[in-house]
């Protein structure tokens, strides 16, 4: 298996394997070397603020740290170019998040919301990660550091 | 309608109102002065990590800014004894999380969660609560502190 | 005075008025409307781990939060135009840091820094910035969110 | 040499042997198993709101992270009963902050200050720390939450 073939195989992980990740409807939509992406739709359920109409925080909050933990995995595939792949992806399902911030910068309107990560940093036992959600429109609406634990 | 109505009623909005909630499966559990917590079963669809059934990251995430979300709203009352209480209610529709900060201490692992919340400092304009995500066997999961808008 | 003798006249009260920003030697190096940046010299007082010779982790989070907090109170001027010049200073005096998140990605070696500050929201009562402090060859040593209350 | 014995060595090394903890006048108070703290006098070079007289948020965030580190290595120590010393030394020596949360609750008044850290989570690789900074008159200024790596 090639590494554009692990990196699709995790996305389809992400997306198909994570029980949350499906309630929540997210999809991976770019998965490249020092960005990825994951996006989802509004639905009903998934409102905070039902007289605003809003997205819940927590909503927000998890997009965030799936599009950052799968940036990680990433990060730590590019650290070990030589692993095995059956041992990446045990590497990769030991992944977790240490800690996590937020910044909720904007109401969370819109109809379809990306989940941008960018790799900072990648050591050998924590990789950094900055994320930002936008709506459709492009509107800046919450902001996000992790770190993760991937060694 | 007296204080402790006006929570009861704050404490039902949050878990019936706010379709996210209902999605989570948040209840309130207690609400005082100075603590408020909230409790939620675990179940398949809240799981992150399928090969070891524990929580997502994003649901101890959730959890954590609801409890929070409610003390600083017990928060705002109580810096505003006189206030009339349809003002409260518009005041406490407008509360918002500005950032959170979430740290993950050990796997979510358990059958029923309990986020407990401190609020720390009530100022005119923010909030500064911290909290405590624990399972039914007391262990403890994860921290949180955020800071909430409430003037 | 103009705006730009305005925000001359906040960079020098930042690096000479403050004496914790005198006893590190920062000084301002860059002020625009959407980026500002502090810069400061290694000197032997300012290290924190005398084995490997590298800035103290309070440092950088000194001068992350003084980049921070001066381009929120631009963000503060640009939010205002109309308003008088006195009761903008009068606003800026009053203007916190609500909170702060650094990560330290790499040891603090260098002979200079510099933090810069990148203004991502400035709202009615909260500012979000994003900050880096690299060394002079460009090497990212440490990333910082700060919130503000500019209201 | 004793655990006790290496616990003041530890306590020694902070305090004399890193300049910029020097620079500040920050001392070891307390240091036991689960709870550290160090204490520093206000002095006019640490303020940082010269209208108000108040210590800057650099200062806060130094101290706050001085003793969050040294919980870290009572932690670390505690972790590796059996270790030599020397090599525990060397890991300390190691021993880096991941990233810190500090809330600036209110403002830093007082003549006295005491950083307080009280260790979480002590894993193999990461240990999570909260830490509340009082003045002599017990009233909470600022919180902090870090993470350092200790493994």
């Amino acid at each position: 298996m090639t590494k554009p073939e692990l990196i699709k195989q995790i996305a389809t992980t992400f997306s198909e394997k994570i029980p949350f990740n499906k309630l929540i409807g997210l999809r991976i939509k770019q998965c490249e070397r020092e960005i990825c992406s994951v996006e989802f739709d509004n639905k009903p359920e998934l409102v905070g603020n039902f007289v605003q109409g809003i997205l819940h925080g927590g909503v927000i909050a998890s997009s965030i740290d799936v599009a950052g933990g799968i940036m990680a995995a990433i990060g730590l595939m590019q650290k070990n170019p030589e692993t095995h792949q059956q041992e990446l992806l045990d590497k990769i399902a030991k992944l977790g998040t240490i800690d996590l911030r937020i910044d909720y910068v904007r109401p969370g309107r819109g109809s379809v919301f990306e989940a941008t990560a960018k790799i900072l940093r990648a050591g050998n036992k924590v990789a950094v990660v900055r994320m930002e959600l936008h709506n459709e429109e492009g509107i800046l609406i919450a902001l996000g550091t992790g770190t993760y634990l991937i060694g």
